[in-house]
């Protein structure tokens, strides 16, 4: 199973990093597979230093934000316990882990992880349609650079019907932010050179 | 926020009724609006009953047999403690409620609930693509007598991807149901007048 979770890393200055990641996990969630691109900044830091935070989270808000960018201003988040990491104040559960081992052999590393401590914060919301049309357009928003913008924007034209029938205010923002995003992606398509700020946003992993 | 989770009722009989459900609801859940068709069995139990149990489910396998019609063998139940009611063993979290009102003035009856109590069992399991696009493809398994079927196919085939990519079990399992029902659909579309149970299976809500 893949689990759209939020992983939080450290950088050896200790700048807090936060990415959407899609770690295998299995149902007790004692371990996880991480598979992040090289090029990303988790898989920099956990390099640097094999430790950090997996979030179960239904802020979607947060989600969208993270997967196009670095988080700013940081939500609020309080010192992991078990590990030097930082954790979601506003995450349902989160996962203090540890890298086991990295595989770089392939061109998607491959991170074994231990969880060395679990917590519970809140309930999630459970399903919701709008939650997770952000969650899809959120991957989508991040995949400009090799998928054809008409079929983003007409997924895009789906999901804005089904943010405004079955959402709140968090979701509506969240999808506003992505939109804005695919929007900007469209003005410059026709550039021969996109600016750098709208092709370098790769989500962290697939 | 629509919350899309799975509601239990009794018929007078004492008969159990199990049906997803996309109730309006607060975020603190203390009440909610329903809005089933006026010929679900839902709408009828409550009438004559006016207690139930509202769950909040990761269980997709549950959620696309109820949306294909009765669910049988039924799954583990207990009695709820406050209403006339019964509770799935397996839910996430569930909501006993008590209907305030009921407004029949439209199409879409309107049932204002209110929460007597709530209780967590388990952890949901939190984003997975897979889970949601089994959601996605049992609303559109109740859709089939008015949304074009080649429609509905198209988009299973990207559900398809999806569920092997990043589900279990139970998901592959749930949407495998759900095809399996679209495609006994799409045999009998040439048909004149489709069998019965093939048109008789609308979910009890939107």
């Amino acid at each position: 199973m893949i689990l759209e979770g939020i992983v939080t890393t450290l950088s050896p200055s200790g700048a807090v990093n936060i990415a959407p990641m899609g770690p295998r996990v299995e149902a007790d969630l004692r371990r996880f597979q991480l598979r992040p691109f090289p090029t990303s900044q988790t898989y920099r830091n956990l390099k640097a230093h094999g430790e950090g935070v997996l979030h179960v989270s239904d802020d979607v808000l947060l989600l969208a934000r993270a997967a196009l960018g670095p988080v700013e201003p940081l939500p609020p988040l309080q010192p992991a316990s078990h590990v030097r990491g930082r954790v979601l104040c506003d995450a349902c559960r989160y996962y203090e882990f540890r890298v086991q081992s990295i595989d770089e052999s392939e061109e998607r590393v491959r991170i074994e992880a231990e969880v060395v401590h679990a917590q519970r914060l809140r309930d999630f919301f459970g399903f919701n349609r709008a939650k997770h049309a952000v969650v899809e357009a959120a991957i989508l928003a991040t995949r400009t650079e090799f998928l054809p913008l008409d079929d983003i924007e007409a997924e895009y034209r789906k999901f804005a019907v089904v943010v405004e029938k079955t959402g709140g205010a968090q979701e509506r923002e969240a999808f506003a932010l992505l939109r804005q995003h695919v929007e900007r992606v469209r003005r410059r398509a026709g550039d021969v050179s996109p600016p750098r700020e709208d092709v370098s946003l790769p989500r962290e992993d697939e």
